[in-house]
């Protein structure tokens, strides 16, 4: 089977683009931000990771400022959550027109995906040899988004907020690092799972790590 | 008529300067900081967004550095309101030495003369063809300041909190995108007088987007 | 007496690894977070200040990437720092393990040593000519890493928040940099032990810079 490698990774990246879109929408809504405030949210939610990651590469101007791509499918998803949201009040109804479950598994399909994205450009970077960096930046690529989004919003980051997020991150980028040679394809589909069943098993059991104090104590 | 564009450009960068470090010595004078911390807030708020921009134009170290008359400027303007603010106080008033209006406007002349610099870096630096590139880092320049602002003072950031803000600092940068090779001159001016007007006339009718729910529910 | 300069500033750049870390770590703690988070934040305190550094020096990728030795020394600090902290725990005691006034010495002795190693290497980037550039990254590698750890862990950043924190890394950096060429070795240990004397008397004797409006008003 003839295989174009590009075009998946493309659109694997459109997917956690999409979701990550999704994520920002969908708090900043929560937030009551206005319609600017949800399509600024959802933007800087989907390319905050792959800046960070591009300017800690040395990369510049980064990628999400040279192909208007990953800008306007994140716009695009916003400004439909935002859409829907509206037709939602208009009916009476009351909830958000994407539940917190499913969000939840959309953030770790994001999550998955970028870890995943950032090992690849650390390894395309030339710096395939250090695992640690591959790694960090892959973990960078996944929660940087979140983290911009969480600043920005004014909200306690995920990364520290919610079970398991950044160790699942960790988690698909090592498993990626160690599989990319092996089942190049594979490799991404295995990885990306990983970080979303941690995720979703995490935070439906919430599992936990052992701590000292109870949170916010 | 010669004219010297270089000059025009400076005088304009550095009423921009002005303007932001009187906002953010304002505000740290309001939140208590003490006389460090009102140089400090004031210089951050000053030239934040323009080393935000050369970041992502990849021109490092920033020009901020290289140049130290924008530290320089920006610290004078910030000692000058804790100087006038200490005079009040000593007078038994207990006003601050720039009013929220007027602050309000230095600040609408701040965003608008760094959005239209952030175009013009952008063009300058070979990217003149990338509207979406030359607009966003337009905006990012005029908005990143008063980010690094509030993230430091803890603040929800006005970019998500304040009439229309990042949305006129996009006016504005668009506009000058668009007028720049028709206009050179007036096209500056054009452009920071559309995102002042913008901004004071949605902060006194409160112009607001549609918004799906309530702020801060 | 020959001496290796490059193993002394190693040494001397791992005590201030370790002194962030354990700072970072203990906030984490008082925090309520979890064993990774403990790790994460005191890992981001002691590294974030250099990357900051190198992103602004246009050196990337960061030095913290591309050696993992400060990516291990923190992580190790902070791993010992939880261990102690449970072991307390299961003897029914409440104190952690390292207690506040100890914490600021530790955490007085990185912001003096980071601000000296930030000038140190401006000036081995071929700014030495720069006192301004020089004092200011010298600062920011100082403060960085307690900022990142602040803003990641929603706290008011200490470096508004502590009597004389940006000033004490400021005058350690400008004492270094006056001094670097008389006494190469001697300036080091005099300029972080300036910033280690003027914050912990700062801190014991609340030193305070005029101020408009009491804190938090």
């Amino acid at each position: 089977m003839t295989f174009d490698h590009g075009v998946l990774f493309f659109l694997v990246e459109m997917v956690g683009t999409v979701a990550f879109a999704l994520s920002g929408a969908m708090l900043a809504i929560q937030r009551g931000l206005d319609l600017f405030g949800v399509v600024f949210l959802g933007v800087a939610t989907a390319i905050g990771g792959g800046i960070l990651r591009d300017l800690l590469l040395g990369q510049v101007p980064p990628q999400a400022f040279l192909n208007s791509v990953y800008f306007l499918a994140s716009a695009a998803a916003s400004l439909l959550v935002f859409a829907a949201a509206l037709l939602n009040r208009r009916r009476g109804r009351t909830d958000l027109p994407v539940n917190s479950a499913l969000l939840n598994v959309f953030d770790a399909a994001g999550l998955g995906i970028f870890s995943v994205i950032g090992v690849q450009h650390t390894v395309a970077a030339g710096f395939g040899e250090n695992l640690f960096f591959c790694v960090f930046l892959g973990m960078t690529t996944g929660v940087g988004g979140g983290m911009l989004r969480d600043v920005l919003s004014h909200s306690t980051p995920a990364v520290l907020r919610k079970h398991v997020y950044a160790l699942a991150s960790l988690a698909g980028a090592v498993c990626y690092y160690l599989l990319q040679d092996l089942f190049p394809a594979a490799s991404i589909a295995v990885s990306v799972l990983l970080v979303i069943v941690l995720r979703v098993l995490a935070s439906r059991y919430r599992w936990t790590l052992p701590r000292i104090q109870p949170p916010d104590a």
